[in-house]
């Protein structure tokens, strides 16, 4: 189907609109109605650029992954500037981390199926969902980590699907605790600023920045 | 209202039931239907027990709350163990992990209010919602963690909350990860075993468990 004129900003505008509507509402909340009316289009047109709510949302996680990627930059000799600025981005887009959740629930009914039919069949890095923009920026970044570790500026001994997993839960720690968060604009921002500083201190101990010199620290022994 | 005859069971089973029907499907998506049904009861008896949605979520939750703290048990000086434990029930408990993930979603739409009006206005230890449950748990672990930090268990340069909020991050990293955990139910067995171990050692190098004499260790300077 040949987009209509005009046909960029009518679908950026649903672009946005879909993007507020499914970090507010989820996927299965959300409102295909709500969100052309948002856009000042039809359905009608709307359904011209996506066949439904789930390829809308995929869109637009799609796009919000390679913001916050461009936001942020992994840069793998400085681990806590990197969790530092993912700390800045979703506390100032709460938002945006909440669009990623409702996925991560809604796209993932059964988190432990026995028989295999609803989940992969090994860890993000073995390639078996190449088109998958999660799984892709995921092989991206920890191939960046290995190559850090192999240049001598990351402790080899960690995986890096354990450095990611683990740095990405404490830099949105606090952007997705909206129950803590002071109400006033100011209060909320000096107390996320204190926050940012525990984080990336945080990290400083877990995954320390390269110092110029191959890295030194050992993991403790993980004999759980 | 006086609950019929036969009322305990009725009533456990419409949690049990309801506490699936929520993990799977989130506040919004539950139906109450399904859930009279799985439990074995009408819509009309479910209603003498609860008014709604929102009030069987809260009691579903509340158990929860109830259930996980029991099972994992916050020894403040042996912080690495609390955070195995944790990894250890919702690894086996991921459904346990997406209930309390949809209600922090689906309960809090206004993630960032300017006008304050849908958030607290101020930490969770400030007692402005005793009755939470939430917030009660939280006061009552931070004042756990605070004594242990008055007798030198653990590093006093820490807030507890972030103590805990962080500490909790890290035990949860992997039960949430439903899209990388492999399939099979052996394998998975023995990735989330390994991945026990990385979380376990990286709580140990944060939050050192106590060695009898007072904690030493100083927090990395947070100067972010």
């Amino acid at each position: 189907m040949t987009p209509p004129p005009g046909a960029d900003s009518t679908r950026e505008r649903i672009v946005a609109a879909a993007t507020a509507e499914f970090a507010r509402h989820g996927i299965a909340g959300a409102r295909i109605e709500r969100i052309a009316k948002a856009a000042r289009t039809s359905k009608e047109r709307l359904y011209a650029y996506f066949r439904g709510k789930e390829e809308l949302y995929a869109t637009v996680a799609a796009a919000e992954l390679t913001a916050v990627a461009e936001a942020t930059r992994l840069d793998p000799t400085d681990l806590p500037g990197y969790a530092g600025r993912l700390h800045d981005y979703f506390s100032a887009h709460p938002d945006r981390l909440r669009l990623m959740s409702w996925g991560r629930l809604e796209l993932s009914p059964d988190p432990a199926p026995v028989d295999g039919s609803a989940a992969t069949d090994g860890p993000a890095a073995d390639g078996s969902a190449a088109d998958d923009p999660v799984r892709a920026t995921v092989r991206h970044k920890t191939e960046q980590l290995r190559l850090a570790q192999r240049a001598g500026h990351l402790d080899p001994s960690w995986d890096p699907l354990d450095v990611l997993v683990l740095l990405d839960q404490l830099a949105t720690a606090w952007a997705g605790q909206s129950e803590f968060l002071p109400a006033d604009a100011e209060r909320r921002a000096a107390f996320l600023a204190e926050r940012r500083a525990v984080v990336v201190a945080a990290v400083q101990r877990l995954f320390p920045a390269a110092t110029g010199r191959p890295a030194t620290t050992g993991r403790p022994a993980a004999t759980g």
